[in-house]
């Protein structure tokens, strides 16, 4: 009997399943430390625990993202180590911040099924959910993955497709507890610009450009224990490149926001994301931001619907497609979330 | 008078010679972060706190081969600043689990000395023990070095030879305090194996490679306060290249291991090691195992006693040695230890 | 209007302006792990939680460049973003030292404006200070930097220069709270040499070379928040290099140096810092010091001003300045500074 791993294959999934992933991890001073080594974020509210600590989040809580990578990397060996592809996400809430001492454990419910009419493989929806040590949910989302069939004989499953929602609703959005901007302090926080500072339809080019190296990109992936082969063994693609992990371009993006959208604090949610291009080393990365939608979230908080673009190459253009309807050369990444900001 | 260390060289040990090694060091959650960003490490009690306590270790250990890493690098300075030579270690024990804010110290006896025929170098056999900061023992173990003399007219002291076992006997293993799999979820460890399910003589190949860069050896060889110039200075050898520090390759394969030993959680000795060639960035690590031997600890507790072998390549047909008895090419590391598993 | 920070350029200085510098930054254990993974330090008092409470350092404080390099990082996106040069800085005071859980916190006073004769720059003096979340003071810094006019008709300031002491006399160094080295312990720290065995015209050579790699460099960068282009982006250079920031130089110098001067255990003041040449990914770093003053600070405490210079490639002569008085080819750092050491 093999002890390793096979990971599962799209017949062994079947609606209604639910999957409790390994391995439990808890988030550190040393998670924050180490983020803060490999991206260039300086967002006020886990850069300082007084400054959290005056907008009511106290203990301070660590980079919203460092909860997202952990989450999502729990499900890889389970969900997608035999995908063809990862199709997208959504419907990702954040819940409640996370702060050091939190052990976070993910666990995933199969709610769609469909074989492709290749009978090659198919399309397997998953609604996964991390909670903390106290079964608390720190963030849910839904994804959907194209996974390689064992054996092609199988019979294919009954169609199941969830309904998913193409945006979080503002309603939806979930304040953490205690957050209250009344006493926010612009100064500390880098850039005086607030809710009401921002249009919809404006465009944020972030100036600023990152080239990446493979250490960085390594570090960074093992840190959330994605192991997935291809981003760190040259041997794993005929190239002999090792890709770059999506998640690192949307913190390296996020990062980078920081000038045009310092004051936008906290993600709330991602209502979907397409990772558009690969990435390597040596690539250098800008980003730019147009604002999607806006909406009140309490009496100082407000909420930006954010379209978060990465790039090989500065464009200062902004151009999100040509005329073709297909990306632009050189966007990395299209990413919609929803942020929080004084108001 | 010169205020740089020259080092000890042969003619400087003594058997019965005790040295206080310098620089004791605290380990904080810090080391669990950046350990975490170079390694692939996913085994489930350093990862969470809340696994940990669940089998009875309370505060949150943190990586064994930390421990390791630190208290053997301490030894450095004073004992194989001059060696020709690392020519092997024995007996290492891991007594009870290293949390943060333990501050480790390493000491050594020399308990061996024989000049070689050449009457330019020995070989010095210590015993080291590292201790935390209420003097409870950490880990201890033999190593015998060969180290240069600096007058080769230097007399030959009388030869003496430490009997050291060549395996940890099972009943010497030590249990950590609390340590108690009864209610061990194997769910959340990643993978159902259990003592039982592994059989002496038993090959596991891990499957994953992970390629090395300068930057990442760099890094974990500086967090353990190793300093041996070969590992930093592209000056210090005729190749140009940074030799890669043995225990990296150590820590490697460790943490490549999860994928079929993700039970075999708690390293409690090492019986011996062989860095059987030298590694470098841009080479591909794999690992497979073998066990080669099994004991009952407690009730709950089992050990597996292991071979680790790395690989510069995969080599799927776990060859170690060629048929003229010496190690297969591509082999890095021959490590052999004993490993705390559920029963 | 845009949202992006243009930097401030010299006509927007007024003298006695106070800059309230963004963003607060939280020290943690995990900077400490990172930094141990970036520079070869050994300095006991950092490394040792245990040997830090001995000489009555209680929390555990950090090493002193952390607060260093923080504090500095804060005040390039208001001072130095439209830079032509950084020119020097002075009387830079450690007061106490910094640990984990400190936010710091810095900020600016406009003290000296002198315009160029070109009209087209001029020469801005600011005095920083950084203060932890309780207001009291970390360390003090005098700097001048040459800043590019937005408008190159903007009238000219009238002109003030401020008074700076080429040195910190000893009787203004801060002796940190607490801090006693009469039951130093010598074999812990790592060498036998205390205050009287160190004399004026002293030179050492601290023998090790380290080579740099651009991954390290940027995560130290990044650590600080220092986001200036030109560390972190290929395409910022006609060269294609990326500039390695000099504090990246100094903390590499710094840790090298505990060979020869591993009792000089705490920064108390830099006198004044230059850095002489650039340095790239792929240079091998040394270093040597002089010993410039000696005084003494308590009964048990002594300070040693030091010249500590970074070269590239190893030069045993220890030439600083050629004989037409610039400095010798491969000096990169001269930073002139005191430090404390057991009498």
């Amino acid at each position: 009997m093999t002890k390793t791993n096979p990971g599962n294959f799209f017949e062994d999934f079947t609606v209604g399943q639910v999957i409790q992933h390994a391995t439990p991890r808890t988030v550190t001073e040393g998670d924050r430390a180490v983020y803060g080594s490999l991206y260039p974020t300086r967002f006020a509210i886990p850069s300082s625990a007084a400054f959290a600590a005056s907008v009511g989040l106290d203990p301070h809580p660590v980079e919203d993202l460092i909860a997202f990578h952990i989450a999502f990397g729990k499900t890889v060996p389970d969900v997608s180590l035999n995908a063809v592809a990862n199709l997208g996400y959504a419907e990702l809430r954040f819940h409640q911040p996370v702060v050091p001492g939190d052990t976070l454990s993910t666990s995933s419910e199969v709610i769609g099924l469909k074989e492709n009419s290749n009978g090659k493989s198919g399309v397997v929806y998953v609604r996964s959910t991390a909670v903390n040590q106290r079964g608390e949910v720190t963030l849910d989302w839904a994804r959907w993955v194209m996974v390689h069939k064992r054996n092609v004989e199988a019979p294919a499953p009954e169609v199941v497709l969830p309904e998913l929602a193409s945006v979080v609703a503002a309603e939806d959005l979930i304040l953490p507890t205690g957050l209250d901007f009344t006493s926010y302090d612009f100064a500390a926080a880098g850039e005086p610009h607030r809710w009401a500072d921002y249009e919809v339809g404006e465009m944020i080019d972030h100036v600023d450009g990152v080239t990446l190296t493979d250490s960085e990109h390594q570090q960074a992936t093992r840190l959330w224990q994605n192991t997935a082969k291809v981003h760190f063994n040259v041997e794993a693609r005929p190239d002999g490149n090792r890709l770059i992990y999506g998640g690192h371009i949307i913190s390296m993006a996020r990062a980078l926001s920081f000038n045009g959208l310092a004051n936008a604090q906290l993600l709330s949610a991602i209502n979907a994301g397409a990772h558009t291009a690969p990435a390597f080393a040596g690539d250098t990365v800008y980003a730019w931001s147009e604002v999607l939608d806006k909406a009140a979230i309490s009496d100082s908080v407000g909420a930006l619907r954010l379209r978060l673009v990465a790039t090989k190459g500065r464009d200062e253009s902004m151009t999100l497609r040509g005329d073709d309807g297909k990306y632009a050369p050189g966007v990395l990444l299209d990413l919609d979330y929803w942020a929080l900001i004084p108001q």
